[in-house]
């Protein structure tokens, strides 16, 4: 966590830009004039054309699976050259045609998603939900001190940023009815996440061990958990979230190396229950990290989530998912679950920043929300501590929600290949 | 339903043999003499060729998926050039050297899973672990009358038949305990079901309505969703089933054409509660499908669950799980959830058929179980009708209980890329 500054890019990178050498995070983008989707690394207001400087078909497959499947050497070596082709004067002429200006750029899914696990760690979060949803009852389950609680969501509507966010339809039961209707959801919510992206696999049988996870993961991405709490409130005993989160997940565009968070590594807090030995990260190297999230409601900053304040880590949570045997894929996604502090403007959730809709929040321009109306737009970005203290930025997850789509049946739209 | 019987093969199928011209099931295959796993039609006691017969190298990618992904056209014009092919004496030249003898073929996992969504559709199930797990309570949740419940499973660890079942570690909680323990699997289960398969594709946004199940759906298969109770029984509120379920999953090798199933289609049971008009199948074509399993352990029968009683159908679960605007994708894999009948040898798990672990199953050769023990080797296998009097076998989903790994950690046994 010291050592000498590195020596400056030759690119003039602009002070404050989060996109510094400290940084250099992973995407897939094309642009007007090529467009093939390929990986590239963020630098500045630049993206370097992997494909182009190095000329390595890996980064030409349209994710970067392949690459992070090649580990952690891999990783660290192309890491390595990365900064020396962006600091060494003798580099320029050869990196400098392969620079693309971000802002030409479309920015693609960078991930090839195979399983994704959504866990469940803010215990403010998680005490919030379970006093909004069982007042009265105890704010935890009896397992939450024990383990990192986590589910399965559905990796095939894990989207990039930008895709818009229809609101999605489904059964709803009101507080006072005995069956339930079927509509547009009336409850739609974000849960401000950071995921986890696996890289490098892990066969059955192999538990990956708490040391492990720098094995393992690739990187770290912004994650929007778009959530309709109405359908899920009706479907989730005893299965689990499902259709009020199956809709849509968003991720932001660039995946954060691992190694660029050495700095941001802290103690995560005090557990209040000692974890069983493979959760106890006591006498283990820390994976607290110190990420700020902030989340923004059509421009307007609405809450400021500290990642630093979880309770369970990835570590923890790569251990639990894998200590029954589970392999790991790459492209295997985990995300923390919603982000929440002890302050009301530190919710990731507006089940919480409206105290599950009871409390409606006052926005800067005098309109109030409990929950998301169509066309409102929602932004998380965050930031984290580099070396020689510069800041790291994870860029954005964003989207914008459209009202629900007509409900036209293929059946109705589309002539029928079978006849039935 | 009826139409003239299909001329005999000229490969001279045994009587009873389950695998005729009815039912053709596709799978992938390798042999000592080719190990390249591709495409082939289960016929007789034999495997036709995709890759040979046809020349056409999506059947040699590994998996059904890039032939699946063709769509349903595709689909019935190749079943019906393989009926010519293996009916008509003129082609048998030409197809015969592309025949190979199933008992000299590995078979591998069929299908490259996208997403498995597990459902819990059998009444009789639900409410005998309501009546086990919640004793005094309503057997049923309130929601359950309404709606196909279901969970996203682990899609990385869905195995083919025959893969060996390390039993899972995890943490447990007895019921006289406040905290819970470490080690392996103390009731370890099975989940008797019915697997479906999604070859074509629907987008974000259009919800796939009833009589669209055959444009999307292009074969079942067996499924053994092997279950930790005790690890269930102590993470699953309030999120669900997740490490109790995700250390694997097995399926058959061979997956049944939907269009072989027609003959099979039946009424489902009458619906206590009128569904929601996307769930109403009162006035549609009927998604029942009378297919019969039955559950061997150590090769003594120990259950025949009817799938014919299943109170939601296939089509109600894709019509269910695409409703909220959740796309599908090649590969996506969803499951009836455990098959079980009224009747106690009705039912598709060992805590149904040891009622809680409280009352063992007593097997012929004089032993008893509770759930299963190191080396207990079960098989489910299951038949339907076809046209014409055949019956259409589905092959077997087997796999054979290990003791729990030793708890080696990567750290401990491979020396460490990063010196972490």
């Amino acid at each position: 966590m010291s050592g000498s500054p590195p020596a400056a890019s030759w690119l003039g990178i602009p002070a404050g830009s989060g996109f510094g050498l400290e940084n250099l995070p992973y995407g897939v983008f094309s642009t007007g004039r090529d467009n093939r989707p390929r990986s590239g690394v963020a630098i500045g207001d630049q993206i370097l054309d992997l494909t182009g400087v190095t000329g390595d078909p890996v980064h030409g497959t349209g994710s970067l699976n392949a690459f992070m499947a090649q580990g952690p050497r891999r990783w660290q070596t192309l890491r390595a050259d990365l900064v020396t082709w962006l600091t060494d004067e003798r580099h320029r002429r050869r990196v400098e045609p392969h620079l693309v200006p971000r802002g030409e750029a479309r920015l693609h899914l960078p991930v090839e998603i195979a399983d994704y696990v959504d866990f469940y760690s803010s215990r403010d979060h998680a005490e919030n939900l379970g006093r909004i949803l069982r007042p009265g009852g105890a704010p935890l389950t009896p397992n939450w001190l024990h383990m990192p609680l986590g589910y399965h969501g559905r990796a095939g509507t894990v989207v990039v940023s930008g895709t818009p966010v229809t609101r999605p339809r489904g059964q709803r039961r009101g507080p006072a009815d005995d069956t339930p209707d079927f509509g547009p959801s009336q409850r739609l919510d974000i849960e401000a996440e950071i995921g986890f992206v696996v890289g490098s696999p892990s066969p059955a049988g192999r538990p990956v061990a708490l040391p492990d996870l720098p094995r393992h993961v690739f990187g770290v991405c912004l994650l929007n958990d778009w959530s309709a709490r109405d359908l899920q409130a009706w479907e989730y005993v005893p299965l689990g979230p499902f259709l009020g989160k199956s809709f849509l997940t968003s991720v932001s565009p660039w995946v954060v190396p691992l190694a660029a968070l050495e700095a941001a590594r802290i103690r995560p807090p005090r557990r209040e229950v000692t974890p069983l030995p493979y959760l106890d990260d006591a006498a283990a190297e820390p994976w607290g990290l110190d990420i700020q999230l902030e989340v923004r409601l059509n421009g307007h900053l609405v809450s400021r989530p500290p990642f630093r304040l979880m309770y369970w880590t990835p570590a923890q949570q790569l251990a639990h998912l894998t200590v029954n045997g589970a392999s790991l894929r790459t492209g295997d996604l985990f995300a923390s679950g919603t982000v929440s502090g002890p302050a009301r403007h530190q919710s990731g959730s507006f089940i919480e920043l409206s105290w599950g809709g009871r409390e409606p929040l006052e926005l800067p321009d005098g309109s109030v929300r409990v929950f998301l109306q169509d066309g409102d737009h929602v932004t998380i970005t965050a930031v984290a501590p580099g070396r020689h203290g510069e800041t790291l930025s994870f860029g954005e997850v964003a989207g914008r929600v459209q009202p629900a789509a007509a409900l036209t049946s293929q059946t109705a739209s589309v002539p029928g290949p079978l006849g039935v």
